[in-house]
């Protein structure tokens, strides 16, 4: 299944993309897709709602905007350098274990919402990844059952201001939770859609050139690796996200390093996850 | 007025201490101490609302839980090394401007609640720090505007695992966000109770001896100045948390090094804000 929401940003209604790519309206099972409807079962008993229920959900319409596919989550948390070749082209060492770090829940916004260039920011840059939702609070799961904590997979644009996040004193959240930064969506696949989420291809094009084009399977640090890795430094709630870091082909790693400015349009996606697009503005008052 | 929750963890319901220390139920004002109760004038409207019906209110038993004393922030932002005594016994330069980093919100529990020592740690150490309430949206303030943007102050133990900490890969979030490890309270007493956030005495005793004693006139970054400077990074939301450093006297600093083991008791306090004590419990599966 796949979820998503949408209309106005903060007042976001529930809908599901069905397999003929048609989104049809599903406020009427009475849930928004929130840390109760990952925790609780929701999935489940959307799926049998729909059963009953689906041919009077009303179609949203193809220009309508999407939101994020889930409320605000307890925590975003993100794993740094794991593929190698990105590590390199920011001149970091391979880590020995996954560098983990989170970025604010407010940068949170829909797949096709505008990226707003914080102010004095002269080193806006951009990640494709694939992103982990929590299905089932997780504190000290193994790999192994890693999977029965996983509700599904979701697109995600790791924005960053490299300035802000490696020249300023301490560690990198000044740069990585600037409002907008997060783009999410357009939707959650359910973890039963994506046969192996470590064998994923994932792209990025940069005003129709692309300049990141990998695939999960070159991951350091796989799926269930990272799910149990942070379960043993913090629980992690249904609804969590989980970033799981970005291959080569940032700006960063440019020679010269390329960074956005007003008007750049950003495009992304995943293999079974759909893609985005994200247009450059200036901050204004 | 101060604000407290109570009841059994994560079934909490508000409360105010009144001047004389008696605590009431305030449950029938109909509102949790909330982002929309912070930034929705919750704070006049229960002011208001007491001024009517505080003689009908229950007492609450002295003996009763405590829990934090507003629901899950958004964010809890802490600031790192802003006293230069503290920098220095960690063996860290004086920052030119805040260091910031997260913890994870689902380490956030009541003041007296114990303190789990997470599987495998040898270096669980304390921090007592002054936490700043928001109480408006906050989005590039400046210093003058800072305190319209404050709804309160609440006392903060930023529990942190120092080999999680400093000695993993990356970034220090490993060792600041276990569970238990953001013990707030016993309530937050709002902006006009504190007439000067930038001059408390603050302390912490580990097992009866007191080993921090300073004062938040130390502070190399004031208040208005933290709130300020975090607001150009990201968006700060009613009822976020942002915790303000410690003073020297952390386990770190102590030659050789000293960490909690189970027993130990750590009781800490700050001048307005009254005072928490967390025993230390090791890990049980």
């Amino acid at each position: 299944m796949k979820l998503l929401r949408y209309g106005i940003a903060g007042e976001e209604t529930p809908g599901v993309q069905l397999e003929d790519g048609t989104k049809i309206d599903v406020s009427a099972f009475g849930e928004d897709f929130n840390e109760d409807f990952f925790g609780d079962g929701g999935i489940e008993r959307l799926e049998n709602w729909l059963k009953i229920n689906q041919e009077k959900c009303e179609k949203i319409a193809d220009d309508v905007r999407l939101g994020p596919p889930l409320t605000r989550p307890s925590k975003l948390v993100c794993v740094g350098l794991n593929y190698a070749k990105h590590a390199a082209e920011g001149g970091m060492a391979v880590p020995k274990e996954p560098v983990l770090f989170f970025k604010a829940t407010s940068a949170i916004v829909g797949p096709n919402d505008d990226v707003i260039i914080p102010k004095g920011s002269k080193k806006t840059d951009w990640e494709v990844e694939l992103a982990i939702v929590i299905g089932k609070k997780a504190s000290y799961v193994s790999e192994e059952n890693a999977f029965d904590h996983i509700a599904g997979y979701v697109l995600h644009n790791d924005y960053s201001e490299r300035a802000f996040q490696i020249e300023k004193e301490g560690q990198w959240c000044k740069g990585k939770g600037c409002d907008t930064f997060a783009p999410l969506g357009p939707f959650i696949a359910t973890k039963d859609e994506i046969e192996n989420p470590n064998n994923l291809n994932l792209w990025l094009k940069l005003n129709g050139e692309k300049i990141q084009d990998s695939s999960t399977s070159d991951f350091i640090f796989n799926v269930q690796q990272v799910v149990s890795y942070i379960s043993q430094f913090m629980t992690l709630l249904p609804g969590d996200v989980i970033s799981t870091g970005t291959p080569s082909g940032v700006g960063l790693g440019f020679k010269p390093p390329k960074y956005l400015k007003p008007g750049d349009v950003v495009e992304l996606g995943i293999e079974g996850l759909g893609k985005s697009q994200q247009t450059a503005k200036a901050y204004k008052e």
